[in-house]
């Protein structure tokens, strides 16, 4: 007998109440019965998001919701701003390379956050911006970027400020409107506690105004054809119903608990593991003023294979964390402290770092990290 | 307490099997672990797909891989064969204009099927037709089409034939590759008895060739990346972890049963509706010789309000089924028989349209329809 335990950024953990939820008998999408269940779950995005405008929703992983952003936003040969800070920074510059539009690369260290002036340099020296993408935490070097002064700063511009929030929305801040966010994209499989396979998007009313000019080919992902449908309660295309069903469960638990409270929960996950890292004599991957609250990387300490790591925790106890990513394979691991996690997640996964280092022959205080955990949890 | 009966085309019922597997608690999709759930999944879908190439799954419904198989094999400004016969049949030319690709298209009368004689002429007026795009069912006239025949007029000319199967793949015949199909698009939510969510796409050799030329801009839905990750069995994006486990229960469940079985149950399913429909005075809309074992189109007899029909039977009584679409909307109903449907599914249907077609007016030997389905269900 050997349990299983989930830690990675995406997917993570599902509350009973999900999982029942995905085995519930199907009903039909074009019904009455089913938009009751589509408008509480628009409405209950818009609590999430914060924000008073539409949120969409696709049958897509968060990558097709990015698409989306890309191809209604855009046309062939515009010009727009990425910042690139790690592999999901870098998948903007993908997607909008992958249409023709020009990309000015900001490109931040990784580890780092980007410095929200250096954004400000680059729409000042052009003003046929069209866009901004950014990433709210870059889940491969678990760093977050402050998007409410990149928010400050763009609002003045002609430009739209896109987020992938697809790591970090319902688990850290994130005002969308307050914040001036044009356009927020998230998907079902981190903070929202789902299965991966719903991407979510809002859109700002200076967006829409983009919109309706932009050339890229679209359909699926089309925003003016989903916005006609929601109008009328609807989808364009048949929707994913059971993620559906499951995502007004997931938005009712977040209610219950309050965003407040969860944003609160995740720091304190984040700040237990990262004393625990400490304690352990480890370094966590990402500058001390760049830290989320979302995923914590940690360097793999010398003279420790970083992938044997990683596996042996997963194969051998059961305990599934993150290797890196890219250029980072081997270099980091990352502990994800999103979605359904509590305190006895932290402590058990601590525990089995604990004991794996151990065996590999990495040497501190065997007790050490869980002990720094506790305390901070103690304090609450 | 009513219970609720589904009766669509599109979802489906779920086999309880199915339930189970989505409710499970979720795993890592780069682990080993998920790679044996892909590997059988991949492998489960050439079974069904009756094909010895790789067939694709994304996280989208059946649309999306509709336009995954536009945007890989088309460029902006070629031109291309799109089979309109309803609905679905429109959307093929819908998301080609999209793309800026040329659309012959064959306008076919709603209730027949397409004459395959006259894709031939079409494609020997123009050498330069990349692709013929057609329907396997078009649900929303209960026609199917000869795709074999097509199949074999394709075959000899530069162009690929793309056949849409998301209605119609695992409950009548589609033989991939005998028959000559080099892209076949299905969904998860028909034939396959689960949630929508998933697309399928299947791709023969000869499309390869065309797909390393298109140009149409594409990221989420690039098949080269697709079968990049598959090559080493993993995804570009994060895959619908929940959906894909489910799917091996149900291409379990379709293993079991033998796709000839069955093939042969939808035949006895449609062949009794189509009788009882008859018994009680009512006409099919289709051609007698286009008539789909997917899902079974009546004409509303003259002094029924067809919506109130089905809203009645959907909103009093639990039983689902589906009205008319577009053009037809009033003017039809639908009854599927697709999926997790045995002999007393379509009994209850029969029965429960006996009751509301009595209540509404309409004149016929109440039991007269159950009757001539249960005729046929003893003869097996």
């Amino acid at each position: 007998m050997r349990k299983n335990y989930l830690l990675t950024p995406g997917p993570t953990p599902l509350p009973p109440q999900v999982s029942e939820a995905m085995a519930r008998p199907i009903i039909h999408h074009r019904t009455p019965q089913f938009q009751v269940i589509l408008k509480e779950a628009t409405e209950g995005l818009k609590y999430i998001f914060q924000t008073k405008n539409d949120v969409f929703i696709f049958a897509s992983s968060g990558t097709g919701a990015m698409e989306a952003a890309v191809v209604n936003l855009c046309s062939s040969q515009d010009t727009v701003i990425t910042v690139e800070g790690g592999k999901f920074g870098e998948r903007w510059t993908e997607i909008c390379q992958s249409y023709g539009v020009n990309t000015e690369v900001i490109k931040v260290e990784w580890g780092k956050a980007v410095k929200p002036e250096e954004v400000e340099i680059r729409l000042k020296a052009n003003s046929k911006i069209k866009a901004v993408f950014t990433t709210l935490c870059e889940t491969s070097t678990g760093v977050v970027n402050d998007i409410k002064a990149i928010g400050r700063i763009v609002k003045d511009s002609g430009a739209v400020l896109v987020v992938d929030a697809i790591s970090g929305l319902a688990a850290i801040d994130l005002k969308t409107d307050e914040w001036n966010c044009d356009l927020v994209v998230s998907g079902s499989q981190k903070g929202f506690m789902l299965p991966p396979g719903l991407g979510f998007i809002s859109v700002s009313q200076k967006a829409w105004g983009i919109i309706k000019e932009a050339r890229c080919p679209r359909y699926y992902f089309d925003l003016i054809k989903a916005k006609k449908a929601l109008d009328k309660i609807d989808t364009p295309f048949t929707p994913a119903i059971s993620l559906i069903v499951a995502l007004n469960e997931s938005i009712r638990l977040i209610k219950e608990e309050g965003l407040e409270n969860v944003f609160r929960r995740h720091r304190l996950m984040a700040e237990a593991t990262r004393r625990a890292i400490k304690a352990m004599g480890l370094s966590l991957y990402p500058s001390e003023d760049a830290l989320s609250d979302v995923v914590t990387a940690v360097k793999v300490p010398e003279g420790v294979d970083g992938e044997k790591l990683v596996k042996t925790m997963r194969d051998v106890y059961g305990v599934t964390i993150a290797g890196g990513q890219s250029e980072l394979k081997g270099k980091i691991f990352r502990i994800a402290h999103m979605g359904y996690i509590d305190e006895f997640d932290i402590i058990l996964c601590i525990s089995c770092l604990e004991k794996v280092l151990t065996q590999m022959g990495y040497k501190f205080v065997l007790g050490a990290g869980i002990k720094a955990a506790e305390e901070i949890f103690l304090k609450g």
